[in-house]
């Protein structure tokens, strides 16, 4: 048998979000990074397609849950199936992390892996990958926990930031910034001082680090986690079969988030900032600057008319007319077994909307 | 062949509105009185059973189109098909009254007849049946056109009024009253002054004549209608099949109003008074009042659910969920292959919103 090529470069996309906000489109089996939010795909479908450049399509893994696999196989047919590995159970960032860091690990132990989430909007994939291929240079067989950082164009009030410090070093001729800290989502006014300071940055949720230097972190911030882990990993060892596994272990894991748990206070944590355009497409509202408007700025997808009316958002079929008539900042979406009305502004809300469908046995069967 | 009983009643039920307004739940073919605009059946059809105790069914007509007559045998199906009569084209009402007058001529040359809309909500049909047949009472054999007005309960632009006079004389207990005009729709300014002076009444385009006096009204002052309507007459009497004859003739029919062609210009107008709930529901938000709302004064039928909303209006089928978030005074209609959405303050534009939807070929299939 040979051994394995060491330092290989992975990437695992997390792909466990219920998208609920994009109800009634998103559904718990079939979340926003399955649909075709922007775009003719699926967002993991665009996430996957814009890797080959970096790594090979079977050292890319995707971590998704049970009621999501069969529907992540299907939009990432250009990956081994045995590459989309499901959590039982949601157990938060860091569990999702180190189980990452673990099957990378089973096939490179001194490999270096990027953690994406499945459902951002990327245009310029050649500048992505080039930010991605330094994050990984910078990465590799070193203590770094390398994340990759947005310059922030308002004062978002929905993310984490990242405060940057001096240049550490450099890779791929790209500055390696240390990280002063990781701070979690703002209010307005702290937001605001966070935009004009220009030290900070979003936390987009993308991570590269190599196997050891994230173990080690999770083992000594999180030793309970990694006991867990360590647990998961004896058993796959002595030939146990994934899920099995996963199922008798993974539940019992710590339920925290990467930032709170290591990123927070680990003081290896670096950053570089990310020369591509990217949008998190975080509801509704956001998907409009990705469409071609009317001049009174109605976005419409599949069949739809505005009737003087401006700045509404249609999404429906292309067999069901969505007509509006006088109506601004409207979202209407329509799908075959519900339509969803609200103002743009209570956008924020749908996940709130969804939540109380969720307790009337009438309308469980929308969620 | 025993001769015609003498001073017969009729109902003639006028159909042949588009119902525009109502989109998308009306359509051409299936307007909004071949609906369940409020009610479990079609409006026309809580007409036709409101009639039974003024006149057998035999004796109750319908004027309606081609497009519609289908629909309106099967939501009639206590009447004679044969009593439901299509008029190839529309040419306004006068021609309308004038088919009616000789058709029912025909079966009975001294009958009174009463024409009514076959889109009105009248729940009290006791009181309804009282003054019709107050009304037809005052008719026979007269030389009177009799209407049936309301008394106003909001200055209202969307109907024509009628000025009562003195009481000219009395029929079955109730005043008979002289009309010193008829008006059309004012604007809200004068629509005011009439509401403050109590002496007008809303049109609500009822009307009980005799044969002979309506026929005599229309030759005096529309003397080309009469014309046109002989030719019908004499066709029929010669054998002539009804459809075709009517095929032949109608469209050469002037095209006029009865109110404008004989109600404003004749002297022999009378009218009594409604003692009936009525209701025309002319658009969408007028069926808020006949349906059950909740605390904040949403109204549902079909699935639906607001969430911090106030007054919405939802109509849907009971098997597609209409989800509304945040909105007020909102009306959201499903049906199964086009949604409207608009404030209930536009709900008069959903007329020019249809005539906007038939000039593109996409949408035409949905008028």
């Amino acid at each position: 048998m040979l051994a394995p090529m060491s330092n290989q470069r992975f990437v695992v996309i997390m792909a466990g979000g219920k998208g609920e906000r994009f109800w009634p489109q998103s559904r718990l089996a079939r979340p926003k990074q399955l649909l075709p939010i922007v775009g003719d795909s699926p967002m993991i479908t665009q996430t996957v397609e814009r890797l080959p450049k970096l790594v090979p399509y079977e050292n890319i893994l995707v971590l998704t849950n049970r009621e999501q696999r069969a529907a992540v196989v299907e939009a990432c047919p250009m990956l081994p199936p045995e590459n989309i590995v499901a959590e039982p159970i949601g157990r938060d960032t860091a569990a999702a992390v180190g189980l990452a860091a673990l099957l990378v690990g089973r096939r490179d132990p001194n490999a270096t892996l990027a953690m994406l989430p499945a459902d951002h909007v990327i245009h310029n994939t050649e500048a992505f990958c080039e930010v991605l291929s330094a994050a990984f240079a910078a990465a590799e067989g070193a203590e770094r926990l390398l994340t990759v950082g947005i310059h922030p164009t308002e004062p978002a009030t929905g993310f984490g930031y990242i405060q940057k410090g001096d240049v550490a070093t450099r890779a791929e001729g790209r500055e390696v910034y240390a990280v002063k800290r990781f701070v979690e989502k703002p209010d307005l006014e702290t937001a605001k001082s966070y935009l004009a300071s220009g030290d900070y940055l979003w936390n987009a949720g993308m991570f590269v680090w190599s196997v050891p230097a994230i173990r080690h972190a999770i083992r000594k911030y999180v030793p309970e986690l990694d006991a867990g882990l360590v647990a998961i990993e004896n058993d796959l060892a002595a030939g146990g079969e994934l899920d099995a596994t996963l199922e008798k272990h993974f539940p019992g894991l710590k339920k925290i988030s990467i930032d709170y748990a290591v990123m927070e206070k680990a003081d290896n944590v670096f950053t570089m900032t990310a020369t591509f355009d990217w949008d998190d497409v975080g509801a509704w509202p956001a998907i409009v600057k990705h469409m071609a408007c009317d001049e009174a700025g109605n976005a419409i997808r599949g069949a739809g008319t505005v009737k003087d009316g401006k700045n509404n958002l249609i999404v429906s079929t292309d067999d069901h007319l969505v007509a509006v008539l006088g109506t601004e900042d409207l979202i209407v979406v329509h799908t075959p077994d519900a339509t969803l009305v609200c103002p743009k502004s209570r956008a924020q809300q749908i996940k709130a909307l969804v939540t109380d469908l969720g307790k009337d046995e009438r309308w469980k069967k929308l969620l």
